[in-house]
């Protein structure tokens, strides 16, 4: 299998580090999103959605969503188990991984590209159309991240890692958002989530942090 | 187990058609969105997150989002396998199964929820805050949800279903979107796509529609 990959960007690292906590590597191959490398005839063939992280299998199925490619490793490799144990703990790491998504990433991602000046016109991933960018989503990312980070704070306050006792796929998400949000979207974590703080700490010197 | 529901909303739709397909039944409660019963004390005591459909375990596991519920179910009842029989199938599934939410899902929701009077300050769900509606969404999520009819239906040019040869949680979800975003939404998918209508039907005719 082959692995589509851009350090720049927030979703293939949470591959990356799902492989690391795995001990798997897999050939792999850089496309700068800045310059549009995703949006080439030649990268549009392979995965017409252009988006990274891109996982192509040896049967030539093409996966284009980090949590569908962590599936997969998953899947191919159970251990160390990332995704859950038994029905009501594979069904809870999915809804934390989802919450990680849809309350962090996302506004994360809507206030980076919509302020990001490289993406006035590219407002949406994976499209050639002109997507103009919205710059009342910048506004509401950031107040959309506040009530995330206060509420993983308060979460991290009664369990040590994101979905219970152990880390987990949700915790990659949450690592990834936590890093990109205050990067690229300029919103860190506040000083008073200290229990945030503690868990950030802790799953940044995991070695699979580097990857 | 305790299934609280909507039928106002999309995402509850989605779990009623995927137990009925697995002949499930459960206890439901009815909440009603648009007038903020889901953001009462009493709801967000259950589900902080204020969002539906919500499945409480008897255990006590409060599960909140549309595919993790589905997880869980599939996981007690594997059949009908709805969720993929092998890794790579499994992978594929979901991988479909997430363009659907959002490549479709999340710009029907954008166009839908930005225009709609009753939600002009409450532009997020989930949320007692003020969240003005932005309008811009209401045009970039109906261009979007056009590339999203266009994909759809050239897919559905070349497999039966929305991941393949099978009928799957992909398909529900898509079937699902294509609803919302036609009433809702006001986007109807223009009568070219005829590959996607063909589909419409006949997932529309199966028992499991009328859940």
């Amino acid at each position: 299998m082959k692995l589509y990959d851009s350090r720049l960007a927030p979703n293939p690292r949470r591959v990356r580090i799902f492989m690391a906590e795995k001990g798997m590597t897999c050939d792999t191959e850089q496309l700068d999103i800045v310059k549009g490398e995703n949006l080439t005839d030649d990268f549009l063939n392979i995965n017409p959605r252009g988006i990274l992280p891109t996982l192509v299998l040896d049967d030539g199925t093409v996966l284009d969503e980090s949590v569908a490619i962590c599936r997969y490793l998953e899947e191919i490799q159970p251990e160390p188990k990332l995704m859950g144990h038994d029905p009501a703990s594979k069904a809870y790491v999915e809804a934390r991984q989802r919450h990680m998504e849809f309350d962090g990433l996302l506004p994360a991602s809507e206030a980076f590209r919509n302020s990001f000046p490289g993406f006035a016109e590219r407002g949406l991933a994976g499209t050639r159309d002109t997507v103009a960018a919205i710059p009342d989503l910048v506004g509401r990312g950031t107040a959309s991240l506040a009530r995330f980070y206060e509420a993983l704070d308060a979460h991290l306050g009664e369990a040590p890692f994101v979905a219970g006792d152990e880390y987990t796929i949700a915790d990659i998400t949450a690592l990834c958002v936590v890093d990109f949000a205050s990067t690229a979207a300029r919103v860190p974590v506040p000083d008073s989530c200290e229990n945030l703080k503690r868990w950030h700490a802790e799953v940044s010197a995991r070695p699979s942090a580097g990857a």
